[in-house]
Formats: C-alpha cells, sequence, structure tokens
C-alpha cells in the first residue's frame, strides 16, 4: 500500500539520540502524533533497529539504505528481501550521506517496486531529480544544497529553487511524489513546501536533536494543511 | 567480556531462511543448545534483526559488519555505537563478501576495543592473515580459498593450510584468536580443526541451510573436545 | 569542437593488444582510416596511454573514466583538469565496467561541459537511459544486456530494443546523440544501428581483437552510409 | 631492478603544476638533478601521462595507483600489466588520497612483485605499518598524521614517531624499506629523517609547488648524506 500523500518523513540518521531504546521511544512519539492527528508520518530508524521498530509501531518505517543485492552469501548488507522480511514498508534511496551508482539505484527502485515497497530517492539539483524521476520511484526528495543546515529556511530563501525541482520533475514523470528535504524546521516551513507543490517534507535533525520531539511533530503537521 | 574459546560462532549471512521471524528462531535454537551444552556459541544475524535478536536471547550477538563512520550524519550506514546500542557484543569485520580497505579495518578494530565489542576479521590468505593480525582483533578468522565450497573439509584437504596460518598469525600476535571459516561441516572438522590449533570455527549453510540444526550444531560441539 | 557525427568510438580497454606500443599503433591505423574516409572515429585508449596517444593522432582521443575530483590533493585519480592537460577531448561516463555514483556521472558531465570536453554516457536499459540524457551528455550510448558478447548482432535481435531506446532519450533530450554499444561487428550492424536512429556504435573487442584491424574498420565506416 | 636506496620519490599528485606538459618539465628536473648527484629519484607523474614521462626520463616512473584487476574487460582501470606496459617500474599502494582495501593491497603487491613492478605502500599509523609490512612490499612510506601539512618537520616534531614506526616495521620485514612520507621539506629534514633509520622520503608540494624546483631538490638530495 503506497504511503498516504502529503506525509512528513522522519529520518533517525544514526544519531545516538534515535539508537537502540532511543529509537523505539522516538518511533513510539511519531506513531502517537501520527494516530491523534491523522497525519501520514514515516520514520526510518537505524539499520540495527529496523525489525524491533516495525514491530513496535504501526506507522510505516523505512530503512535508510538497501544494497541492490540478493538475499544469501551477501554478509554485511542489507537486502530488500531482509528489509521486507523485517517488516520495513519501504526505502530511502540515494541519500546525501549514502550516495549509490546510477545502475543501483534503478535496481534498487526496481526490485521494491517488484516487492510492494515504497522508494524515496533523495536528490542534490535539477538534472539528477530529473534523472532519478526517470526511473519512476514514489518519490523524490530534493535537497537544495543551497538550503541545507544553517538558519535558512525554505520560506525565505529563494523558493523558486523548490518550485523549478517540482516542475521538472513533473515534466518527467506525473506520478512521482516530491518532497521537500531541506531547509523546513516548522509548521510555516511544511506549509511553504506544500505550497510550493511538493507532497511533503523529510527532516532528521529538527525532530530528532528537539527538546520536546512531539511539540515539533504537531507544528510540523499543522503545515501540511489538511 | 571477552568472547569465551573455543568458540563456534554462526554467520546468518542475509539468507532468507535465517532473517526476520526466522533470524528470531534460529537464534533462540543456538541459544538453546548453547544452554544445554555450555559450549560459546556466537551468532551473527542480518542487519535490521539486529536489535530485535540481542533483547531476545542471552548468548553474545555479533554485527556481519559495521562502518567505520561517527554517529549522526551518517545515514544508512552501521556506527558502531548504533551496534553497541542495539545489544551486539561485537562484529565480523572483512568478511570475504564484505571487504573493507586496510584503514577502515584498523578503525573498527580500534573502535570495538574502546567500547568493549569484540572483532572477529576475516582472511583468505597467509599475508593478510598477518596483516589482520597486526592490528590485534579478538580473532582472526582463516577462510582458505582451497577449503571454502564443495565437499572438501578440513579433514581432508592438506591441514598444512590451516596450521601454517595458526603459526603465522601466531608469530605476529600471541593473544589473537584463530578461527577456521572454511570447510567445516561436522563435529569431525571441528574437532581437526581444533587439533590445528585454532580457536573454533566460523561457518554459515552447514547450520543455516541444515533441515535440523539444532542436531547440526550438536554434532558440531562435539568437535570442541570440552 | 563537439565530436562529428555520425561517428565510430574504439574502446580500447585495458587489452594487452592495446596498451603502450600496442595502443600507439591502433591509433594510427584508426587515424589513417579515419583520414583516409573522412569518417569520424574516436579512440579511448587506456589511461597511462593517454597523453602519449593524444600527441601522436590527430583523431579526437577520450579517457575511458575520469574521477569527479579537484586537481591537486587526489593523488591516484584521474581529475578531468588533467585528462585536458594531457590532450584528451572527452570521456566515457558510467561504462558497464566502471560504473558510478549518479552525482559523479553528474559532476563528470557538468565539469567536461565547461572545459569543453565531450561525454559519452554509457547505459544498460531504457530506465537508465532516460535518467543519464536528463543530465545532459553530448551523447547515451545504449547496452542492451541482449545484445552484449556472443553471436547476437543488433541486424538479427529484435531491432526494437534499440529503438525504443532512441526515442525514449529524444523524449528527453532532443540534443543528445545515441550510440548502439552492443551486438555491432560488422558494416551491416552499423547500418542496422544508423537506420534504427542511432548516431553511431562505440565497441571494443570487434576492433582490437581483429586480425586485420584496418579492414575491420573499413568495413565498420561502410555502415555509417555517408 | 629494485629502486636504488636511499631514494627521493617526487609524487606529483594532480597538480596542474605537474601534469600535462608541465609533467614532463617537471620530470626533466628531477631526471637531470638525479644524474648530476647520483642521487636515487623516483617520480610518480599523474596517470595520463605514465607512458609519455616513461618513455622522455631514464629515472624510474611510478603510478601512483594501479587496480588489481586484469587486463581486459576492465575498461577506466588501470591494470598492473597496462602500467608496466606504458613503462612504469612501480607503484604507490594504498596512498592516503586513495586507500585500497586489504585484499586489494596484497594482489597489488603479489602481481607487482610477479611482474618486476615495485611497491611502495602508504601507511597512517603503525599498526596499519605493521599490516603493510606483513605483505612484504618493497617500501612501506609512513605518514604520521601529526607530521602532515602545516609547519610541523620531522626534525622538530617528536621523532621518536618516526623511529618507532621504523622499528615495529623492521620486527616484521627486515627487507622491507621505509620512507617517511610527511613533515620532509629541505635537507635537514631527510638527514634527520635517514637517522631515524628510514631510507628515504616520500613528499609531493614541496618540490610541485616549489619556485625553484630544481634548487629544492638539490637541498633534498644533500641530506641524504651519500
Amino acid at each position: 500500500m503506497p504511503i498516504r500523500r502529503p506525509v512528513i518523513v522522519v529520518n533517525f540518521k544514526t544519531y545516538q539520540e534515535a539508537s537502540g531504546l532511543a529509537a523505539i521511544e522516538l518511533a513510539r512519539i511519531c506513531e502517537e502524533v501520527s494516530s491523534e492527528s491523522g497525519a501520514s508520518i514515516v520514520i526510518a530508524p537505524p539499520m540495527p533497529d529496523l525489525a524491533i521498530v516495525s514491530r513496535t509501531v504501526n506507522i510505516p518505517v523505512f530503512a535508510q539504505h538497501l544494497d541492490p543485492v540478493p538475499s544469501g552469501s551477501t554478509t554485511g548488507h542489507v537486502t530488500i528481501d531482509n528489509a521486507k522480511a523485517s517488516g520495513a514498508k519501504g526505502t530511502l534511496v540515494n541519500h546525501a550521506e549514502r550516495r549509490l551508482k546510477l545502475a543501483e539505484i534503478h535496481e534498487v527502485i526496481d526490485r521494491c517496486r517488484t516487492l510492494g515497497l515504497d522508494t524515496i530517492a533523495c536528490t542534490n539539483n535539477i538534472p539528477v531529480s530529473k534523472a532519478c524521476a526517470a526511473m519512476d520511484p514514489n518519490f523524490v526528495a530534493i535537497e537544495p544544497p543551497e538550503l541545507i543546515g544553517g538558519e535558512v529556511s525554505v520560506t525565505n530563501a529563494n523558493p523558486k529553487i523548490v518550485s523549478d525541482a517540482v516542475e521538472a520533475i513533473r515534466m518527467i514523470s506525473g506520478s512521482v511524489g516530491v518532497l521537500c528535504g531541506a531547509g523546513v524546521k516548522n509548521g510555516r516551513d511544511v506549509a511553504k513546501a506544500m505550497e510550493l507543490g511538493t507532497d511533503g517534507v523529510l527532516l532528521a535533525s529538527g525532530v530528532v536533536k528537539a527538546k520536546d520531539r512531539r511539540a515539533v511533530l504537531i507544528d510540523l503537521i499543522s503545515g501540511l494543511g489538511r
């Protein structure tokens, strides 16, 4: 079942504040907020916690990365079948911190489609966004370097960066969702991202590092305008 | 606490027969046999199952691979801290199916030592075994290509392959344990490996693919000569 | 100056029959045939021979691969600036035997465009061909696995494989050239590839391993239909 | 024929000041200084210039990196046979800017030995130096991070860093040469490195970026104490 749009995707990265028991705790907060608000929230915990988190919460749990290799004699890799067996519903692909070969991106998207897993391909500029869109993932998450880190948010930066990417992606594929993957910190940023044509946001430290994660999530969701 | 020697290490690889719920099931069999016999058994399940298996059984659970990167902005990697937070007690390093850069091997061994995790460095020939021994992992697992797969076992192949490796490793480091990582299918092979100077064995399909995994484990343990 | 179309690109790969002095010899044959026939021939010799071949012949010499790293403290890499300084006029990108990360493909294409070097991006199927076309290289070379190696040629295999790829690429970019990168052994295959809408061919062993390389080249050129 | 000791190895890296025609020019200066002084000088130019430099000068020319793959269908790689065919006499292995997998380091050293090429394995600390020494390259070049870049030279830093590495390497192999790969800028540093038990130095920017390269080389050689 494809991920419900609009969506907020919370990447736990490998933060210690979001791994082990802390991963389960954060997953539960995300589940509660999703359940109370009806908003679509997807989480991507650290790899070792994938199965335990998937079996603990009822919102979709994604891998942060999968290897396009067959199950069996591939020690140390995370196969797509293994992720599915662990309960994952999808995966990030080609995250800025885990770039893949072009042919691997295609293999992961293709194999996930066959197994009924959703894919979110991460990209850093318009030509690369178009390239990913051409391989038909469920979502492309655009992370314009101009918006990554710091104080710049999509609301006060040149919003054309995002709307141009949305338009370029839609030219390649009408069905692929678009996520804003940088410059989002609060509900106002989410609202702006939605206004620019995206189907939601992908964020990490804004939630993981927050003092009051529940409050941040509730604020973010307010921007989805549902 | 270092792994008790002699030891039988069961690598689940990414076999579907040993992932998801099947990983938990196999882990439980290993735990029971270890508990009943008193033998030291270590298991290395697929990455997504690391936390759930660690929290389910009381025998040491190892990662199959860890990335020598810091926790935080390293999406899609498996950090050493994340593995520890998930309950892992150690890791395979440089498995034949997941070779690492030399500097990475050293970083993983070093960081694991600091965090109290055990390391088993896998090698394919005598010079590489010596190289790994020089970086002081807890174990070197030797996998002579002559013994990998097929019907050849360490009992009927030229046993000098193994004893030469043991001797070369001991010349570099007196404290590192040596595991026989190929050519072991039954208790007689384990006994032979022990006789050749090793501290145990590392195996995968011999257990994972067995019809009666419990029986195979009991037979293997019989060779430890305890 | 962009490569003249239609074109025959001869990849020397790392064959010993086409490296060192043999690289210079083969380069000279290619130059002679090009000069005598007026046909556009591009060659890609082994990396260590790039400068010496570039300074020996007057036809365009390409690298087989370039690393998207800056010149300076990047020992052991082949930078785009270094390739240009050696006299190269362009490069293959993402060859099946040297796959790149998606972001790297984009960086190489982009930097080459800035420096006036031509790029030929190699792909293995239609979605990947579209992805590459979206990043605007000068050429996409399609290598349908069905046509690689063996006796199957583009003339007797299902020609739809090639014409579908050409069409899909043209939908993304009208300016990118398309090369047929597999299943071409003689002039008839070249003629068929041209008929299917390509701008030429990319081949290797068919020339490098030929007993009479000059004769093979003359035959290939006959298929360009000029 | 093994490289004559003591030796000064000049790594051109990928500096534009040492690539293309500038690589040939610098190679000639190194050749002249070697010829006039009788000192052993080895140079490692950018990859595309390997053949042309090898055919231009009479001092040993090394690759900066080689791929442990067979010649033939390995487009975009630099095979050991290709390097030999281009006239190279050896290669750097595992330079800090081009780290290799442990098994690859062993394969490169092994294959080079078979083909009569010399190897200089680069390392960053004592355990890794010992690991490399265990695989028997011709030289290990130690680059203590404490000495890399900046103003710190081996003469004023804690010299124990170098002498400890030399001793550790000699414990593993008596025949391997040791080069000081950082903290060397002038003849006094070379003299100090020799005094600490090394067989010479490996350096890059100190020569490449010098205003008067000839003068720098002559000064460096003065420290060899021949």
